[in-house]
């Protein structure tokens, strides 16, 4: 396709998709529900199909010479599809939000005033090679009444189809439009240029992926984006910390996995505790090949680290690396993340009731926490079922996003022929 | 100042402001209130200076030309004086909604998670020539605990000036940073231009006026925009209705105020009760001085109407003229207001419980009614105290926005050495 095709394509998807966010707003829960079991069950049934789809994605990936995280990520297995299938199950067995109806309260007019949980409407979601988003995204939308239009990688195309294609027979089967559930069938970057500016199609978009990618979407588009940009996690040990949590804490935040948002990435210690703290946790650190990095003070009682850059301190290493600080107290803490951070997730290890009170108040990240790892930010962790993402915006939804960030709410009012005097 | 000190100027306003959002996040309710009963005090007190202010803009606003309608809206009075001074005193009277934890509960791993409500941090408002925005934007921004960067219309620039310095007063005698709450100084056009894309300074942009006006400020915004567009708002006389009801409700939602936003500017009645409704309800409307506007179903009924052309459903009349129409159902009613309408608000005149349930859920307006009129989708109305402006966004606030529409929430987790598996 030709730019002027691109456009003509994307205008008809939107088209289609507002079309079908009406009907799909106010579908009953049951028919969700039967829609999402039944793209589940296809998943599981074309497995074979999807694994041989994959595998194209692959061979092709590689043939180009695409880098190893990046095919991992790509790579579907039968544990992975039955991941997707599963998450689905889960979906329709949330609360549906739509309908809901809170804080219906009586006004001294007479008039009931209430709040009543809505659609968004159209979602477009942007993301990179993991096919597992297809599913998870197409599924949560749907559960939210909202039409969606997927936008995955490149390199994912014939992974994405061949979920597509479970996806719209489960909406078929159920009764619901086919075209609630949208992916982009051509690869040209054009359809993602066309995708954040039709404003009049698409409410909001949810780019998922690197902090690039996140970043030119928010530049050009001209529609709200929920946005996840990159997690850069603290824990602080306070020194009124009890030492065994803060060690056992501390150690979790970062070696549970290397590769995640919530992941810690650089350790603050009080300096009256850190003689204590360090060396035991830092053993614990290198014992799993963790780099560190510290600043004079943090060298000064461990050997075994290299020394700490202005870059350590803003970077988001998403790997066995650590950046450590010995910091003078709670101000300093709560200085260093709001200047280095990335307002993603934070926590406090302390005893002391009123520095835990304070931390939880002036820290201003998406997750703030006291005793307890970095790696709990997360959808499923905090109950929400499922996540579209971790958002590390203010407006809307921040932190971990389910089906209540693909929702809003509209006011309602009950009256009895009431009039304004 | 040329278009390189306005940037030098913005960028000095911004970084002020993100300093002190820091500060006023966590300032003390009683600081707070303090300061808003003080700003209230200086302005009572400073009546007359705001007077001789205002009075040097009117002058040059006639001396310029400009239109009575601006000038309405430029005049300040005694009377508009002491309004400003309530509405701050009102604002101070409010709950904090800042701190505030909700939904904390226990998860199976044992950690605690609850959602703290907290200021979204710098919010910019442009604004036109009303200077008393100028104060209830203040009032609620810094509620909220937010930093605010004010842009008023260059037309009230003196009023404003004088408005902000009475801002600062009470800022100052709490011991708050007067830089919580800036105005804009300069007259520049480009200082919108750099207000709305200073993305390291500012949260959210916040514009007030015409349509004109949002739609540009969304165009080149680069930070989100809580917007408040035009309503084209409608009453559906339902078959169904009670009679007297109908006549009541239709009356006060048209005639009540004509140049508000929430004013009834499109009705629609069923054809089975046309007959019965039109004749007395338009006889209300023509004695009133209102113009009729009908399709040829209403105009065979009533004969003193002009005919309606598709432009008038599209149009906010803002203004003694009402278009009419009769439709075949509740099913044409929903789809003439989602074709025609701006999901302002739309309220249904019915005594039957079914289509009062469907219209509730189907019409997707930021409010939507049953026997009542359109006139009460206000803040005030609403029980939120204030309002910045009535959001006809779908994402963050919908309808209008009070002290919670100004906020955000962060997830809090309280765990005792919580990790995890």
């Amino acid at each position: 396709m030709d730019i002027i095709d691109i456009k003509t394509y994307m205008q008809s998807i939107g088209r289609e998709a507002r079309s079908a966010s009406r009907l799909i707003a106010t579908a009953e829960t049951a028919a969700k529900n039967q829609a999402l079991t039944l793209m589940a069950m296809a998943i599981k049934r074309d497995e074979q199909e999807l694994l041989a789809a994959n595998e194209r994605d692959v061979e092709s990936a590689k043939a180009r010479g695409l880098d190893a995280a990046l095919i991992d990520r790509l790579t579907l297995t039968s544990k992975g599809i039955a991941g997707m299938a599963e998450g689905l199950l889960q979906i329709a067995a949330l609360a549906d939000p739509i309908g809901e109806i809170s804080d219906l309260s009586f006004r001294p007019t007479g008039i009931q005033v209430g709040k009543m949980r809505v659609p968004l409407g159209v979602v477009g979601i942007i993301y990179e090679a993991r096919p597992n988003v297809t599913a998870d995204a197409a599924g949560l939308c749907l559960k939210a009444g909202n039409a969606a239009i997927l936008r995955g990688g490149s390199e994912a195309i014939h992974s994405n189809q061949a979920i597509a294609a479970c996806v719209k027979e489960g909406l078929k089967a159920a009764g619901l439009p086919e075209t609630a559930i949208q992916v982009i069938e051509t690869t040209d970057r054009a359809a993602v240029g066309e995708l954040i500016t039709m404003k009049e199609f698409v409410d909001v978009i949810v780019p998922r992926g690197g902090k690039g990618l996140i970043e030119r979407i928010s530049d050009e588009a001209r529609i709200p984006v929920i946005k996840h940009l990159h997690g850069v996690c603290h824990v602080y040990i306070d020194d009124g910390a009890d030492l065994d949590k803060a060690i056992r804490v501390a150690d979790n935040a970062k070696t549970q996995r290397y590769g995640t948002c919530n992941t810690m990435e650089t350790l603050l210690v009080h300096e009256a505790i850190a003689r204590k703290v360090l060396p035991p946790l830092c053993k614990i650190y290198l014992d799993k090949g963790v780099e560190l990095r510290g600043d004079a003070l943090s060298r000064a009682i461990v050997a075994q680290m290299n020394e700490a850059t202005e870059e350590d301190w803003h970077t988001e290493y998403l790997a066995p690396i650590l950046s450590v600080r010995v910091v003078s107290g709670l101000d300093q803490a709560i200085e260093h993340i709001a200047v280095y951070g990335s307002q993603h997730t934070d926590s406090i290890i302390t005893e002391d009731y009123s520095r835990a009170r304070r931390f939880l108040r002036e820290v201003d990240s998406s997750s703030v926490m006291v005793n307890a790892s970095t790696r709990f930010a997360d959808g499923f962790e905090y109950g929400l079922g499922a996540e579209i993402g971790i958002s590390t915006d203010k407006i809307h939804a921040r932190g971990p996003v389910g089906l209540e960030g693909l929702t809003s709410q509209k006011f309602i009012v009950l009256g009895d022929g009431h009039i304004r005097q």
